[in-house]
């Protein structure tokens, strides 16, 4: 079968041997997979993810000298049932999986695996315990932006919101989108996004941001302030000595860019006592001022993933439509188009989300 | 009077003119006073404590071309009253106050002021309106470590503590001694507390550590790890996928040494999904890899301080002999002794707190 293989540090297209599904594993076609930006990551980064697995003594860490094929943003059609599986849904069906395989070892990644091929190629396994039919009739690449939301419905579950916050969104990239969506499901306004991309705004207000703002054009630490003044009886509610601190509303920060000084900046702009949750995937060594986190009492949750039951009901909200993710993809290719659309991705204003589909 | 000032980036003694209680104020003869760690860190990193004030308005840096006293954990006797006050304690009182002084212009920091004198001067000022007086004819030398027993108290309050949790504390200097006496008071067990110093880790098991680890001899997340395994009703009690992790009870981290390197240290020891209060004031620029932060999904709760009610409660905790707050101070020195007892807290062999008596 073909492939868009991760090789020397670049995306190659070659043939590959078919997958065959072992005990409780499924083969399925890969429909449509999104490109992700732990995928960019992983591409400019590699060395430093192997590196960092080491933390890690369960997880396999990828060999970089041989061949690794990303993609797990997917949905799939069931083709074949391998050994010890009951055949649940008939070939022919939509299915939905979290990214991962169960294996004799245990369960493994699929997309940073020497062993479990990612959505980016023609076929791959998937185990028959973690498949979910695609409901709703929802399209193949629509579907796939179950994984992606997951994300954004996690971090918005470990934000430990308590009610009344005003949530500011930093970076409307996929991840600060699937934010900005988890964020309206639990109904917490107004939310305010930022991000310099026209396109990207756009986007923030399509999928439920109340107020965005441009930081190049105002600060948007301000414009939150703006936004969450304590109303007259919060104010009076205040034991005496808080009563000299600006009367503000909780803040909930995420930060959804995921580069190096992201984190200091936003130590720097947010209030005190906010929660900040860092939903972007920085790989690299970050320098901060740990005394501005002191100074203004910062809580920082670092998030990562979905839990099984997040993933299910991103996929749920998704096919009812409580979250309009077909706005996200602004194109797709076929494995031939893959390497191009990873350089293609590096502009905000052309690109949020591409869908890969290894049919075509 | 006389008193021990910080000038040109050196402790020297000095006369300097008798503070003049303004409306609402109290003029008091500092009976102790505690060296803090803070005090060290601001005499090495001043210029940064100003920088760093430029983030807060509201806060009037130090200008370090005029004198400072420091001096912020207290225990003081009454002398008089400027206008606009009540006389509430005779004089002659025993009091303790939070170091922060009411003026027409709001409230304002004493013993990081060029206008607000701390405790290493004979006398200094107080507002009326702060003043707890000291219970049971506890000693004054006691009495003032009530601010840096708050500092343990606020921090363990900010922990966020549901229960079953295990806490780990780093550094067994008055910070984390603090602390650790603090999760006494809640109840918490095993508290496992680790340091280099025999003569820290000694007092950590008197203040409350049921396990104590020298990092020269072993790991302390290895040992927290021993110590936190979960009970086979809580392993059995786990839902399916998460039965595959270390069945490890939830991990509190009091981070409370504060140098630049420490909270990478914790992120590599930390288990998954460790809650990390950083209670040690690192003033300096630090580097961290948030991956692994992202990778566990650990929570960073940074403090600082504590709320009346908390310094009021440690007050009484050392009062009632709740805390065996004495066992902390290991000298005391007047004024001409405050330049070497700054040089002897470097040895943490040596000292833990040294109280200032300005009137020897």
């Amino acid at each position: 079968m073909r492939a868009a293989i991760f090789r020397n540090g670049e995306i190659v297209v070659d043939e590959m041997p078919e997958p065959k599904p072992g005990a409780g594993q499924v083969l399925v076609k890969s429909l449509a997979c999104g490109i992700c930006g732990s995928d960019l990551h992983a591409r400019k980064h590699a060395h430093r993810m192997v590196e960092l697995a080491k933390h890690f003594p369960s997880r396999k860490p990828m060999n970089l000298s041989r061949d690794v094929v990303f993609g797990h943003e997917f949905c799939c059609e069931v083709l074949d049932y391998g050994p010890d599986t009951t055949g649940k849904f008939k070939p022919g069906t939509k299915v939905c999986s979290l990214p991962a395989l169960l294996t004799p070892e245990g369960p493994q990644g699929i997309g940073y695996s020497n062993d479990n091929v990612g959505a980016y190629a023609e076929r791959m396994l998937l185990s028959e315990a973690l498949l979910l039919e695609v409901p709703n009739g929802l399209a193949a690449e629509h579907a796939a932006l179950t994984e992606p939301l997951a994300v954004g419905v996690h971090a918005v579950a470990k934000a430990n919101i308590k009610g009344g916050e005003v949530p500011l969104v930093i970076g409307c990239g996929p991840v600060g989108l699937a934010v900005i969506a988890a964020l309206k499901i639990r109904g917490l306004h107004p939310i305010v996004a930022a991000d310099y991309s026209p396109a990207r705004r756009a986007l923030a207000e399509k999928l439920g941001a109340d107020i965005v703002v441009d930081p190049a054009r105002s600060q948007p630490y301000a414009t939150w302030a703006e936004h969450a003044q304590m109303s007259p009886e919060e104010k009076a509610a205040r034991p005496p000595l808080q009563a000299l601190l600006p009367a503000l509303k909780a803040a909930l920060i995420f930060e959804c860019v995921g580069v190096p000084g992201l984190i200091q900046q936003v130590f720097e702009g947010a209030p005190r006592d906010a929660r900040i949750v860092v939903v972007g995937v920085c790989m690299e060594t970050d320098r901060a001022e740990p005394m501005l986190g002191i100074l203004k009492e910062l809580n920082v949750q670092y998030v990562l993933g979905y839990t099984p039951e997040e993933f299910a009901y991103s996929l749920r909200l998704i096919a009812e439509g409580q979250v309009d993710a077909a706005s996200m993809v602004t194109a797709s290719v076929g494995i031939d188009g893959v390497a191009k659309a990873f350089a293609d991705l590096a502009n905000p204003e052309a690109h949020t989300k591409i869908i890969v589909e290894p049919w075509r």
